[in-house]
């Protein structure tokens, strides 16, 4: 490609929305363009950047044995209806009617579109396990569509749906997957992770989402550099364990602690460590108009972790933190909320293991400005539930090696995840087993999020000039710049590198646009093609300058070996 | 690919709502599944025949210099308020409003979207021209979905924008794409024609359609094979000139015709020929509210075109025919309308070239059961527009060469066409020109149907047994064939094949199903592989069969030869 012929006009500025690298970068590169909120031109630098990743993840799926399809975008509202979703996705899921006034959504997924293509063409065991997958363009009303294209509301996915005839079969697949998309997230060249991840409503279904690790992101992943766990936080465990404390129990007594609504400011009041405190967080979900209340325990030096708290107290929704008028109707004070007295009539107790541990703790009085001291659990109040709850933080021992966890930020980018019958049982997809048994089919789902990889990678990959391609996903591997197009001497051997880079199957471009040297090496930085070849005035030496866009290396190369040079260089670098 | 592990279950009978053969064919052929009227899935054996249409127009937009981007489907409602389509495409835009109730549509086409990002970007004439495309899902929300994926609500196109400084240049980018359309459809190894066609509302803007040569076509195509000369019948005209007959005026007089209200009835009661007779029809149009009739003559014995009517009265929208309660309005006799009268005030009269060479022709009374006769245009009634506004016949002489005209059915696979500056000052695409003057942009555009294609591929391409597909849009090239996959010889030479083939690069599949020979036999030919293997019993002599779809050929062919008579059969045929 020569640049002179290409639209590419590139900026000094963000735009004004741009809060993250990837969307500054790529805007800056004319890489996309916004068209409406979360919804973005993939303009030709850019478009070439998508294609690359998404023929990788194509090469990969099919390698695995996955099958191509293209399933529709439009899809009615019965099936959505059959499966409930078309109520339980909320304002998310982007509706329309059509001229007639049938409804439909624009698939965020399609679950509900594949099982039912399945349901109508499968009928025995001797036809899975078969794994469908498609690339295709999602939709999904965010409430905030944000971040350029790591948040859009309309963006390329690769969604991927296998089906089998028993569990066993589908951890086969699940695993082939996990395998696929190692090798895609590698061929990309990205610093990522597979993380355990929560089965979400769906309970306790396994899951694993891949990360591309980077300081935007927004998942905490805790994660052992001596063995291979990993986990995102709202699923992170760790190898603390907790005993009872060696002590007597005291005598139960309410104590006055004025201004002391916070677990800080209580432990300074009764001078104690924050680890004899417990601090009492008040949860409710909502279904169908019926409310529960949880009461979440924990030592005061953790943090709850909400998704795990839902797990354990069997919340059937997302749990959401009580507001003033259920502060209200349940004669709750805040800043003393605690589980001694009558309350748990009406409100479910849920502890933190951590809870358990302390002998003689300090927990609030359910009055205004008044503790309790010396509480112990069973003695003084009692919890519904007793599990992990807790925030994992780093430094913990890791719960497989014992080593110490780290903390990272990550985007993530994928996600493997074993759906069981959910969607078989909802919409009826049956098959005759190998004894003549009708049974449902168990489901895996595999996403990888092709925009948001390409997004990731420049959020992972890049300085102060501009983006740094892995090379496997560059817009164009090499960029050939002649410093003065109108030398002829630098015009003629920047053609002949051009021509002879492209005979070897290189993808390359020439940089032929009638502008400043300056201007053009900028240009290539903030795009950021991984290897610049600047033909220059050392070329009546017969010289050229080679540079690496990612280590800064520069290399002084003959003319007439530079075509090697450049080739195996490619071969070196990621 | 092994058949055996590809998701394809095929079909004896088609669905019912399967009007048209490539609905019933590629149904049966598991390459489609309907999910809604007018919204299909590609499945796998279809998905693969969808690619090779799209990879064959990227290689050849790309080969023509043109840059592929991805624009959104969803496409604010104010772009479209401000180009005036938002109203004008009526219920065929599909519309929805996200969660702030902001409005948006589906892109049915992208010239809204590709002109605010030209508008935006390019300020000055050196930055173009450029030709911008994508391949990508477009909706329209038809009336009457049918005909499977030849007019459906949600469908691939190929969908190109051309920005230029001034007309020449457009050509130039014009001539260029009728060019790469031609390679395009050429490589498909489809029989069709570039046929001009009518710029419709944009007025006498240049356009041509190029069709897919079918029976089952909804359009009529005239075309010379002497020739080059193609029109859709729409648009077509022919080399015939009308002189005025050689006669004397005769008087103009008011006559009897009972029971005469058709060309048919007038001729036989007058006895006279159809060429002595004047039809008289009466269209509307209606602007805002604002209603103009228009009355058109046209020599008996022809047909009206109503495109070519439009053009010649200076139509703003298409015309329609006017209905009783006009009848009752402008007090005009069913089959008996005429132009002579003082009815020229209210009603535009538009004569065919045809009508003003009949001298004393028979015209409408305006009175139940009465015609005039010797009617002379003119002297008796004048019209306000004359010229071409006739459907051409075949057989009339080519209006390039003179030699006869044909016709044919076409279905419209693709279209060029010069926009011109519709668009651009519409949105205000302006740069500045060599002279330093502001200057609309004047654009073209150019659309292939990817999906339509395979579908027109498959109308002209089929027989009793199923679809023939061209080798360069065929799910696979080669379907090997063990006719007894449990006869070890047989598997083994067929594995053997399968194997060599797919080194040399021919994109070839193994029905290694466990069937019935027959079974995968009627398989292969509904689905329409070009060449087919069949390793029977005859491999203990050494030898396999070698058939070709289209032309039925069948070879017997030694084993160890097969290879190199595969790769040079495919040479040789479509």
């Amino acid at each position: 490609m020569r640049l002179s012929k290409m639209f590419l006009k590139t900026y000094k500025e963000s735009p004004n929305d741009a809060e993250v690298i990837s969307h500054q970068l790529m805007s800056r590169a004319a890489m996309i363009k916004k068209l409406a909120s979360g919804v973005y031109t993939y303009l030709p630098m850019g478009y070439k950047v998508l294609r690359k990743v998404e023929n990788i993840v194509r090469e990969e799926m099919n390698r695995a044995g996955a099958q191509e399809v293209l399933m529709p975008v439009l899809q009615p509202a019965e099936l959505w209806q059959e499966s409930g979703r078309w109520n339980a996705m909320g304002s998310e899921l982007m509706r329309l009617s059509d001229r007639h006034d049938r409804q439909f959504c624009l698939g965020p997924t399609h679950e509900e579109v594949i099982t039912d293509i399945i349901r109508n063409e499968v009928s025995s065991y001797k036809q899975v396990p078969m794994n469908i997958y498609q690339i295709q363009t999602k939709f999904r009303d965010e409430r905030r569509p944000r971040f350029g294209l790591m948040r859009g509301r309309e963006f390329l996915m690769k969604d991927a749906y296998s089906f089998h005839i028993d569990d066993e079969c589908l951890d086969k697949e699940y695993q082939n997957m996990k395998l696929a998309y190692r090798r895609v997230f590698d061929r990309m060249g990205l610093n990522y992770r597979p993380v355990e991840a929560d089965g979400g409503a769906i309970g306790d279904s396994q899951t694993e989402e891949f990360h591309v690790l980077a300081e935007s992101g927004e998942d905490d992943i805790l994660f052992c550099n001596t063995c291979d766990y990993a986990a995102n936080s709202e699923k992170a465990i760790s190898g603390i364990e907790f005993h009872k404390e060696n002590e007597e129990l005291k005598e139960l007594s309410l104590m006055d602690t004025p201004n002391s609504s916070s677990i800080e400011e209580v432990s300074n009041f009764l001078n104690i460590s924050k680890k004899k405190t417990i601090k009492a967080m008040m949860y409710k979900e909502e279904v169908e108009k019926e409310v529960r209340y949880f009461m979440a325990l924990i030592r005061g030096d953790y943090e709850i972790n909400e998704i795990k708290l839902g797990n354990v107290a069997g919340a059937k929704v997302e749990l959401e933190l009580i507001d003033e008028k259920d502060f209200e109707t349940l004669n709750l004070v805040k800043g003393y909320i605690g589980a001694i007295g009558d309350i748990n009539d009406k409100i479910i107790i849920v502890a933190d293991e951590s809870v358990v541990g302390i002998v003689n703790a300090v927990l609030g009085g359910n009055q205004e400005g008044k503790h309790f001291i010396n509480a112990n659990i069973d003695r003084d109040y009692k919890a519904h539930f007793v599990g992990d709850i807790r925030m994992v933080e780093a430094g913990e021992p890791c719960p497989k090696c014992g080593k110490e966890l780290e903390i990272a930020r990550g985007i993530e980018v994928g996600q493997v995840f074993k759906l069981g019958t959910k969607y078989s049982e909802a919409l009826g997809a049956k098959v005759l087993d190998q004894n003549g048994r009708e049974k449902y089919l168990t489901m895996g789902c595999y996403g990888i999020g092709v925009s948001r990889t390409a997004a990731a990678s420049v959020e992972q990959n890049y300085d102060e000039a501009g983006i740094i391609w892995p090379k496997a996903i560059a817009p164009f591997e090499v960029d050939i710049i002649p410093a003065n197009i109108k030398n002829d001497a630098q015009k003629e051997a920047s053609e002949k590198i051009y021509t002879e880079l492209l005979n070897k199957g290189i993808d390359v471009c020439i940089d032929d646009r009638n502008e400043r040297a300056g201007f053009k090496f900028k240009d290539a930085d903030l795009i950021g093609f991984p290897v610049k070849v600047v033909v220059g005035n050392s070329i009546e030496d017969g010289k050229v300058e080679v540079k690496v866009r990612r280590s800064g290396e520069a290399f002084e190369v003959e003319v007439d070996k530079v075509i090697d040079f450049v080739v195996d260089l490619l071969n070196k670098i990621n």
